[in-house]
């Protein structure tokens, strides 16, 4: 094919009609109501720990402005979105200030009480779900949006803020947050800091250890610590703010934030494109660094079966593209100039066809249909649900055997009824491994488990990319840190939790 | 002015020749020999360590591969590049493996050895020049690039390795350095992670904590912590290798980094623009942001005293505008296609010209001349010290009374012989503060701190932006972060390095 008749091709693909895709299925789809006889926390003995009683509950009604003890109202605190952890605590409080969180924890640190810290409770590992019958601190009524510096950038917030309100409120001034996820409607900054969630936009925005600028938390014996600093560059001895971000509320209660929001991008471009090979879709994505450059600003991955299961889930949604294809990658560009960033997708996309690396594709002609081409790749977690149990996996690998653990799965699994698909944050080698099964059955987790951490340590990957450990992974922490880099996590926690009541059973292994 | 006629002076601006500019002074400029009777180090009582004994200096030989006693090969690590702080040791260590530096720090740590890190030897606060009579261990000798993965960007290399070097290799690979400095050509890396050194693209690229994805680090007494992580994404129980960043050597020394590196900018645009106003200079920022979005790289800002400065030391050096100005602004953009980076830069000068925020400017034609206009801003420091004694400040200020400093400064001197200058990283807030009088003065001095720490802190500012606290600050610590904050570092130094051996003196105020 000539150059010519190529490029001709990618701008009738452009300007041809955008298909009709159906609405997002989300709000629709049922929740999974699978009653198990299980909670995935497994069986962890509890804690020695003290048991709250009706004085403790007096006392936080004296310290705290909302406590519920109605099991009704405790009930969905007890369990997460997807169902699948369950704990029995009789006691949610939900402080309102810094001072009412210090409080609770001063109390709970002399009277031994176990603590579980919750966000948005968005999380896939059961780090906010009470194990045993843990007081939960919920930061939901910790939502103030305290400041904006429209020159700076920098938002200051509460820790229970959604991130979508936070997200909205900064787009007023032209900004943005620098992270976004499916969740985004439902999780809370507070909750992202502390499990320093990815997402989509890491890619271009880096990790939340970059642009949390100031962190104010309570430790466990009621301190507050404040480096809430609002400057891009504090190098002011060591910078404490890193070890809450991402250590799951075991070291410390988040309360506010600051946090440095990129501009807005005034123009916004996504394309989907199949590859008949995953060799294809490394080059697409290798490709789109190179031309693309500095305003790519998400390469997401999907394979046809998270495809297929969206659209078993959505009946009236169209197969994007006309070619079938075995993968799919969605590119999202976020620049100040529309024409330029449109030329630049153009010639990109070209370039890809006359190297045959990509077969078929299709360019959203507006925000509208942006949003529908990505609601595809953000359904598949749900659509998944729908199919009966699903094991979910979140792994890094090196981008040569980014897909072979799909394959590999496949292979290790096919004797039992169960579907193996691989989607994933490309950009980032960030790999969500799912696999379903009509519902759960104890030999296809012991096929899976360990083999799938295993696998992915041996090739240096990381086990856990960006959901965490939580209650799932503790054990299997050796396989991505070694010996006494859990050691020294272990010493961190004893000096800042001696009597280890923030959130308990998560993300260590018990010290020997 | 009609839009037009403004466009047009844009343009003859940019066509005009670009006046040619003295070759950059730093070669042939001599570095001040003040002969000083002090050491800036101050007046730090020696800490309870052992001596280097003839059989210490035995065993050295026998773990590491180099080792310096002659008081001459000595001097040189005794003292900083400026020549300002002064120490006593004895004793050099290069070793060339990370078990050589786990054998020296083992050894050191059974004995009370105190151990000084020193990369590059290019800090301003004293954190790599021995107090007393450490044992100064050197990277210099560990200077190997493992790995670099052309796909991911990812760097794999010894602490040793010099920016500028490294630069160099990613460079043939179409990739960049995320940092970059004046002092490129001699400081390493691992004192770059060290001491979270920021310099001229932070703005773009972040800083080290989002960078530098892993890190192989030697406790005090040994272990050796793996957390070379090659991921972009590793949620893997607490992100240790962040404590080794910024904590300037006093928890560990960093022998092996992981940095993820952006792909190199095909074009690069250098513009120096003059502002009537500081007011005039935060708008002229403020619209760069907005106009140049993703491909702004850099906004530096230097005042027309640091402009005279390095011209009055190189004699050759043309005024750069025809227009004096009392600020200045330098801004880069970096993109994948220049004649889209053009335009938006040619739009944007258009329009500042035509609010009146800049009276005039030029634009570098090419490379050399984008690197002629960088020199003036990097050549600010040395030309500062061939005046005489320089007090130097690195300091955080909120944008609006970033300038003020400069300002409040000058009254606070007005009776002293001394000149107050300010440049800095405008794009991050980041302002150096400089004064320089004929010679060290101690009522100068005294006017001067803790004025300028108050100050600042009263600014909710940082004392220490970029260059971190070394033997200069720990006493004004506290001024920056609050007491309990302060107590969980002193606790954190106290479980990893119990001994206290690592780069005693610095960072950190005696415990109470």
């Amino acid at each position: 094919m000539s150059t010519s008749a190529i490029r001709h091709s990618i701008f009738s693909l452009q300007q041809k009609m955008w298909r009709q895709f159906a609405r997002r299925a989300a709000p629709t789809m049922a929740r999974p109501s699978l009653a198990r006889c299980f909670s995935a926390h497994g069986d962890i003995a509890r804690g020695p720990f003290a048991t709250v009683t009706e004085a403790d509950i007096v006392h936080f009604r004296n310290v705290c402005s909302s406590v519920l003890t109605d099991s009704e109202a405790v009930a969905p605190y007890n369990s997460d979105w997807l169902k699948k952890y369950h704990g029995h605590s009789q006691v949610v409080l939900r402080p309102k200030t810094t001072q009412e969180v210090s409080d609770i924890l001063k109390y709970c640190n002399e009277r031994r009480l176990a603590v579980v810290p919750q966000g948005g409770n968005t999380g896939l590992v059961g780090g906010s779900v009470p194990v045993h019958d843990e007081v939960i601190l919920s930061t939901g009524n910790m939502n103030v949006i305290e400041s904006f510096d429209d020159v700076s950038g920098i938002v200051v917030c509460q820790a229970g803020c959604i991130l979508e309100n936070l997200d909205t409120h900064v787009g007023k001034f032209g900004y943005m947050m620098p992270l976004d996820l499916g969740a985004k409607g439902t999780c809370q900054i507070g909750g992202n800091a502390s499990t320093n969630a990815g997402g989509l936009r890491l890619l271009r925005y880096g990790s939340l250890h970059g642009s949390i600028l100031g962190v104010e938390a309570v430790l466990a014996d009621g301190t507050i610590v404040d480096c809430l600093s609002t400057m891009r560059k504090d190098n002011t001895g060591y910078d404490l703010k890193q070890i809450f971000i991402g250590s799951e509320g075991t070291l410390g209660i988040i309360t506010r934030l600051s946090i440095l929001t990129p501009p807005r991008s005034a123009a916004v471009n996504v394309a989907l494109v199949g590859c008949e090979s995953f060799d294809a879709v490394k080059k697409t994505y290798v490709a789109a660094r190179r031309h693309l450059g500095e305003i790519l600003s998400a390469v997401e991955f999907l394979d046809r079966g998270s495809l297929d299961v969206v659209m078993s889930q959505q009946p009236d949604l169209v197969d994007p593209l006309e070619t079938a294809c075995p993968f799919y990658v969605l590119i999202e560009t976020a620049g100040s100039r529309a024409d330029h960033d449109m030329e630049k997708l153009d010639a990109y996309l070209a370039t890809m066809m006359e190297d045959g690396h990509v077969v078929d594709g299709t360019v959203a002609q507006d925000a509208k249909q942006a949003r529908k081409l990505f609601s595809i790749r953000e359904d598949i977690t749900l659509a998944l649900c729908s199919k009966g149990y699903v094991y979910k996996y979140d792994v890094s690998i090196p981008i040569d055997d980014y897909y072979k653990i799909v394959e590999d799965m496949r292979v290790q699994l096919a004797e039992f009824d169960a579907d193996v698909v691989g989607y994933g944050h490309l950009g980032d080698c960030n790999m969500h491994l799912n696999i379903s099964s009509p519902s759960y059955d104890s030999d296809v987790m012991a096929a899976i488990e360990p083999f799938v951490f295993e696998w992915t340590a041996a090739r240096r990957g990381s086990i856990s990319a960006e959901h965490g450990i939580g209650t799932h992974k503790p054990s299997f922490l050796h396989l991505s840190k070694a010996p006494h880099a859990i050691k020294m996590m272990q010493q961190m926690k004893a000096v800042y939790d001696p009597n280890g009541i923030l959130n308990p059973y998560k993300v260590l292994p018990k010290a020997q």
